[in-house]
């Protein structure tokens, strides 16, 4: 009898640059989007979920990926009956909000303070530790031009990151203004306010060059702001082609920063010369920091720091970094700064470009991700969560009594489950219990059903004698209770009690 | 001068089927999908959240839609640096599962509870009310043959609902199994065991057929068992082209519900007589009755319903479906029951598709925008939350106090917020604050700066004294207080507790 051949087998992978989250990955990131909620909220933020797809020409080209297919972000065509459209998954939470404002603006509020979270996708050519999936956590208010919406945003995002747990000292807030980078690029001759579309590849260049300061250092700056740049690997990157004096401008700028506040305005004041965009960043930055020096952000925790500059194409005015300054190893062993956890900034620009009207709009986006692997490297999160109690089966015909008996745990209030797998080998059901890290497994088999008893196992116990412990402390506590069947919730919250962890 | 044209505006616009989500719409899903985790958890399932993207190979091709582009799904071809895949977004949380079970199997438990919830695609045809990006929130467990997983399965369906609000008594999971219905085809003659594939597509007209016994009635599903059904438009589907008698053994088994389980259980083995596979399913169903007895889900929640099959193609045994039985009314003004909110059943292939081993799983699925409405239809959810205390701008130069002051109210627990538009026009700040709905405004002008004191506004009484209110409700309690400066947290917060709301 010819056989059809079965088709081959689908590969069980994740696509490239994709991932799983399991258990606390999981539920340790939604208690952290719930306090920054919980802080967005109580400034007046509202929730907001747009769609995931949008249409490629809402989200505009805006990423820093020029290079990669559909300019780094996943897209397909709609079938006639969706009318031939060009969707994409969204890959920030920016864009889709001027789309939402422009689309409902005559329902909202104005100004409209939104929160979004969620995740995002970037078609970025796949490599070991980058994903192409990733959550961002925004704020933003639309409609303020005022510079009182930026310090609002800024102190916001300083109090968020105490709430989920990074300690005032572990971080700082660095503010900049792209007018004043605009300022210094016109007195570096390479910024003609008459014809703003002349010298945009230069200006692009030096943007992506400071952004790397943290990186590659002035000298590396230098290079790519004069004829370019070789890395270690041979690889050339051209430069903005800036003349050395030119290049001396942007430099001076990049290392504004001074002592203080003040100090380092009157800097920049310096430095823009006669440039009116210029001397306004200046004059906005001086605003926000007047605004959050009354509050009491102070520069322990804010600071005007030329150097930032941000990625994106869409910013016009203030931009704002959040980094935290502890040390870490990194992949290599060497000490480094943990570095950025969230940026921002004003885009008044966003909204126009569907409604034609200006519609300021100022926001900041955490990268959650980031975020919680500080929390994990300063210990905050990511113990090993205890597991369920797990109730054994001794006598498979008797699944309805363990039932009933996890049911009673549960209504207690014990995280508790019944094994499931094949009774048949009681090793495989405490090797499983151990692989749940479970606190306690409960065994009734017939002579203890039939005496009207119930014999726990401390796991965490037993797993501590195991390793280490002397005859001393098993004598003094065993591993294993026998208790009446009707003692055994009592007994088995004692038990949890006295692990210092808790099945709840 | 030439100028070159600028680009047409992009639409601002979702794409078509898919729709924003905002404020309590967002908050109120985030707290369901919180209590209903937190059910979950206390059962022993772990959380996952795997990527929104698969391999179009791993995700299969189960949905009914065959006739869709792509049979249903997004997809998209990787260029040739990912591979050149072709990916797509998960259409459900069971495909996406039994990938990784496949891929991680060995650092799993086994049994393997998780937990999952979050958006799904499909990309079904737009229509109106039909969106193609949906939450879900499933539970399954992976490597459980046993009957005790599916009976756990249930029960914790039951109080999952219970838990998010729905009453003992508004609803009932009704359970099938396929096995019973594949030993009443073969007693019908469409499905031999001998040769499997034949009649596949007349198996697969029947199961779609008793899918729509909700909507078509008897008549409706006898026509598309037999030749074929003429809709009230006039388009014709065509039917399995069963004979009367075959149809009647099928809708024999339909109409198989009885008074009791038992009952039920004893017309199921005479329907499928001596078919070895109908026998199983039936003993099946007997074990998890017997266990949901024991454990008291009594027939006032869940019961054996054959009329119960499921639309997707890849369950094996038992199936489940949770309906609401409360009647609304629908859109032409007729009542209705609320009908299906959640479904799930056995699917002992899906993970061998990728490993070539056997391993059974079960699980269910809750449609958690369907809920959601439930809910709200209910009266649980959907009241108006109450905005932010807005702070008002009487003198834009001195914004830092007024920031200052919602500081306040915010450190003492009071949702607030400074008024960041155009501050000229005072009436626009009180639109603002009712756009808002907020509770109250603050106002310190000069002349109470110079005398320290504030005005609070209460815009709740307000709006009801411009509704309704008599004379002598307004002498009671004026809508507009003053206070000392000093005093405005504590008499915020008596004012807010008499409006019976909190903005906290």
């Amino acid at each position: 009898m010819a056989k059809t051949r079965k088709p081959p087998r689908p590969r069980a992978e994740t696509p490239k640059g994709f991932r799983d989250y399991f258990g606390t990955e999981v539920t340790e990131r939604a208690e952290m989007l719930r306090v920054i909620a919980g802080v967005y909220h109580r400034y007046g933020f509202d929730a907001l979920e747009s769609s995931a797809v949008e249409t490629v020409e809402a989200l505009g080209k805006f990423l820093p990926d020029v290079d990669r297919p559909n300019e780094g972000v996943f897209a397909w065509q709609e079938d006639d009956a969706g009318g031939g459209d060009w969707l994409a998954l969204r890959y920030d939470l920016t864009a889709p909000l001027a789309r939402v404002y422009a689309q409902h603006r005559n329902d909202l509020p104005t100004p409209y303070r939104r929160y979004a979270m969620g995740p995002v996708w970037r078609n970025e050519k796949p490599g070991p530790g980058r994903f192409r999936q990733f959550y961002q956590c925004d704020a933003d208010t639309v409609g303020a031009a005022s510079m009182a919406a930026d310090a609002e945003i800024c102190a916001m995002l300083a109090d968020t990151l105490e709430a989920v747990g990074i300690a005032r000292g572990d971080y700082l807030i660095r503010i900049n203004n792209r007018k004043v980078l605009n300022g210094v690029m016109e007195a570096a001759g390479i910024l003609d306010p008459a014809d703003p579309a002349r010298f945009e590849a230069e200006r692009g260049i030096v943007l992506r060059a400071i952004d790397k300061l943290d990186r590659l250092g002035p000298d590396g700056v230098r290079a790519l702001l004069g004829e370019g740049r070789r890395d270690d690997s041979g690889d050339f990157t051209k430069g903005a082609g800036l003349a050395g004096e030119q290049a001396d401008i942007v430099l001076g700028f990049v290392s504004a920063r001074r002592d203080s506040g003040t100090a380092t305005l009157a800097r920049l004041r310096e430095l823009v010369g006669a440039s009116a965009t210029g001397g306004e960043g200046v004059e906005e930055l001086a605003g926000i920091e007047s605004l959050l020096t009354a509050a009491g952000y102070g520069p322990d925790r804010i600071v005007i720091d030329p150097a930032v500059v941000r990625g994106l194409g869409y910013y016009t005015g203030p931009v704002y970094e959040a980094e935290l300054t502890f040390e870490i190893f990194d992949e290599k062993g060497r000490k480094r700064q943990f570095g950025s956890v969230a940026g921002g900034g004003r885009y008044d620009d966003l909204v126009k470009r569907f409604t034609g009207q200006n519609v300021p709009a100022t926001g900041i986006s955490i990268g959650v991700d980031r975020l919680l692997a500080a929390l994990r490297e300063k210990g905050r999160i990511g113990a090993r969560e205890t597991g369920p109690v797990v109730v054994t089966v001794m006598d498979r015909d008797r699944m309805a009594d363990y039932q009933a008996m996890v049911a009673e745990l549960r209504s207690a209030g014990i995280r508790a489950e019944v094994y499931l797998g094949n009774p048949k080998n009681f090793g495989n059901q405490l090797k499983y219990a151990d692989r749940r890290a479970s606190p306690a497994a409960v065994i009734e088999g017939a002579d203890e059903k039939a005496r009207g008893v119930v014999q726990i196992k401390d796991l965490v116990l037993g797993a501590r004698i195991a390793e280490s412990a002397t005859l001393e402390e098993w004598k003094e506590r065993p591993s294993q209770i026998e208790v009446p069947r009707g003692e055994l919730v009592a007994a088995l919250r004692d038990m949890l009690a006295g692990q210092g962890g808790a099945a709840t």
